[in-house]
């Protein structure tokens, strides 16, 4: 793949770069450019790459181009696209527009797009494609084939193909390896696989990636609430949401909002928007340490020398709670816990953090005692010590809680574990400081 | 899949439940017991399954386990896996195990076994399957179909087959659906895609995982030097791939070495280290905070309201850092954000943390004002804009400086960060402070 920028301003060269690119670097190009310019270059793509870069592109910049298409262009597209990618791009897209889209699609495409939107958010049904092909247990391999061959165009993907009973209900599952390798006269019965994983059409999206990795399967068939088969999802899609779920755990670690979008399209203004509510409610929160200081003035006062630590030590704290936090949200996340090992948890959490601060504290006292003395030493090892396991045990706590209640772990992990253990560890900071200067 | 833990003391029960149980639920429950137990179940299993189980487990709890079993069923167990998985056992293994199972192999398995561990860490090379069907051009489709008929057992995927010149130089990608679909007589020449994107045997895992994963391609195919096939990286191993590389970068952001096993398989004191030497690292970075703070000593004794609001403050500034960091660290893994985009990004970044900076500085003012008095608002006022702008700067920089040096970003985003912004947000408060009170 080529990494120089696109020539914009040369028409000439420009369309000639275009018809020799292919698809992959061209989406790659598209991205990273101004909304003007992307219009701009998408509009003088060849005709036959048009669709496949459109659909390599983020649903943002999906968008943002349909918008600045004419209408009978931006129909050609959509009606193109796969059932499961159009639902994704409408579900972005504003109201009006989709009902204007919609009416251009045949019956069929708008019927399949509009039962995937019907689907709750972050369900299996939103992504799963319900263009298959659907084979019976009684037909032959040979029979199977022809109606793989006959079929081919009206479905996402040929190699994994579901085996149902006459009422629809899943009964195994075929690949097409396994068709062109049995003997033609085998019944698919006999040769398919019944012990499937199968999905229901309500099941969260991750949940169901995470199958698909764990499982090495190509797709998972989607059933609804009565077993019947609606559809599946494919591998391509399962990569899709595992990057988005990850990508959203990432920026919550890191106390944002997921942008959803690539970094470039993003205006100042909606980068700052993903941030400031974060940040906002996070400073709320650390008026606490305000409070817990204004307690210990008197304190303060009589030592002023106890100030220069309390950076230090909030910051060890913050740090060995959000390494706990960080530690258990991924964990959860790719099923190594489950609820039911909450306490097992935290008490394994309770003593890395244990160990950690004595490590610590044991490092810190000669220094300390070196420069300022044997009872400012006591005070410090003995916070850090204490600080430590707090700051695990509350950074374990806190993401199993969340997923207890239904919120994601992601959420309430480092960032919030740090403002919540600095309050604490400056309040055993002081009490400790009182009771070993005696103030 | 059932949510029940295995019945480890009733044999009879375990040994039924096992039968009945799918492997990938099998190896799911298997990761969570202790070590002695999931020895003990997995010698329980039937024939049949314990292949299928021992491929799903994690390489830490497949080491393990062959720890525990006897010399013959090892090499079993080792003679029947694929060539990749084999080469990231054994590199996760003592090199004396490692030259005893070597030893039991057979001299084909051997050397392909041998050839992916010469590869260097992290490269295609190393997660590739040498294992593929090759086709030429010159075959007509019905050949190349009963190639793959009669060689599916020596292959570890059917479905992308490349497709190479005498010299064994890649010069395109077929798919078994592409032949299945074909007329028989068409020549594999024409119906394959020549515009295919090649991997060479020493790129990026990552790289190559993520090509994977934007151009929706079931394969790779890997080149060496010379730009002959030598292998192909399967979509399942993308996956893989991506999943450890994102389970790394949220590690690294939480201050912790990765684990790169289960959480339960790892014991406290391997937990406890893969956090104490970035606990240690960031508390004796943290010392440049005590000695700002020791060189405004005055200035804190004679205004000790000042320290109320340090971990106010710093704390702020240390999640504004943050969210620059995360943001950066995860565009630049997803490739939205290159190398050459340096500058642009860092000015983003700069007014994102200003606009950020002044709606802080703004709803601080009052109430700082009201119980404190104007002059302590504005100095809180003016650090809260300076510090955010200059925390998302840092933020942003310290990425992508990593990145411009060859560190991974991820070790330096976060808590590196917070350290930084933390000594350099109590410089700007306590200037500033000087300043407005005139001390």
């Amino acid at each position: 793949m080529p990494e120089t920028p696109l020539p914009i301003d040369d028409l000439q060269t420009l369309r000639q770069q275009l018809s020799e690119l292919d698809v992959l670097s061209i989406a790659d190009d598209l991205a990273r450019l101004e909304p003007a310019e992307r219009a701009k270059v998408f509009r003088l793509l060849p005709k036959g790459k048009a669709l496949g870069v459109f659909q390599l592109l983020d649903a943002a910049h999906q968008e943002e181009l349909l918008m600045g298409l004419r209408q009978e262009q931006v129909l050609r597209l959509v009606q193109e696209m796969d059932p499961d990618d159009r639902a994704r791009l409408f579900d972005e897209m504003p109201a009006t527009v989709v009902r204007k889209m919609l009416a251009g699609l045949s019956p069929r495409e708008r019927r399949d797009t509009a039962m995937l939107l019907g689907y709750p958010d972050e369900s299996a049904g939103r992504i799963m494609t319900p263009r298959l092909i659907r084979l019976v247990p009684t037909m032959t391999a040979a029979e199977a084939l022809d109606r793989v061959r006959r079929r081919a165009g009206t479905a996402e993907t040929l190699y994994a193909l579901p085996v149902t009973d006459e009422e629809m209900r899943l009964i195994g599952m075929i690949e097409l390896k396994d068709l062109v390798l049995a003997e033609p006269e085998t019944p698919v019965g006999e040769i398919m696989n019944s012990e499937t994983h199968v999905v229901r059409v309500d099941d969260d999206q991750e949940k169901v990636a995470r199958l698909i990795q764990a499982a090495d399967i190509l797709a998972a068939p989607v059933v609804d609430l009565e077993g019947r088969l609606v559809g599946m999802v494919t591998v391509d899609d399962a990569m899709d949401v595992l990057g988005a779920e990850e990508g959203e755990d990432l920026a919550r670690t890191g106390a944002s909002e997921p942008l959803r979008r690539p970094y470039f399209s993003a205006s100042i203004f909606r980068l700052a928007r993903s941030r400031a509510v974060w940040l906002l409610m996070l400073s709320v929160a650390a008026i606490l340490t305000v409070n817990v200081l204004n307690a210990f003035e008197n304190t303060l006062e009589s030592a002023v020398v106890l100030a220069l630590f309390i950076p230090l030590l909030i910051g060890t704290g913050g740090n060995a709670g959000a390494q706990s936090a960080t530690t258990i949200v991924r964990s959860m996340a790719v099923n190594d816990i489950r609820p039911e090992d909450f306490l097992r948890v935290v008490l394994r959490e309770g003593r890395v953090g244990l160990l950690l601060g004595v490590m610590l504290g044991t490092l810190a006292y000669p220094p300390v005692w070196y420069f300022v003395g044997g009872a400012l030493a006591s005070i410090i090892s003995l916070t850090l010590i204490t600080v430590c396991t707090l700051a695990s045990l509350v950074g374990s706590l806190m993401p199993l809680i969340a997923r207890k209640v239904g919120v994601d772990p992601a959420v309430v992990s480092a960032p919030f574990v740090t403002t919540i253990v600095d309050a604490t560890g400056l309040l055993v900071y002081f009490l400790i400081a009182r009771a070993i200067l005696g103030i």
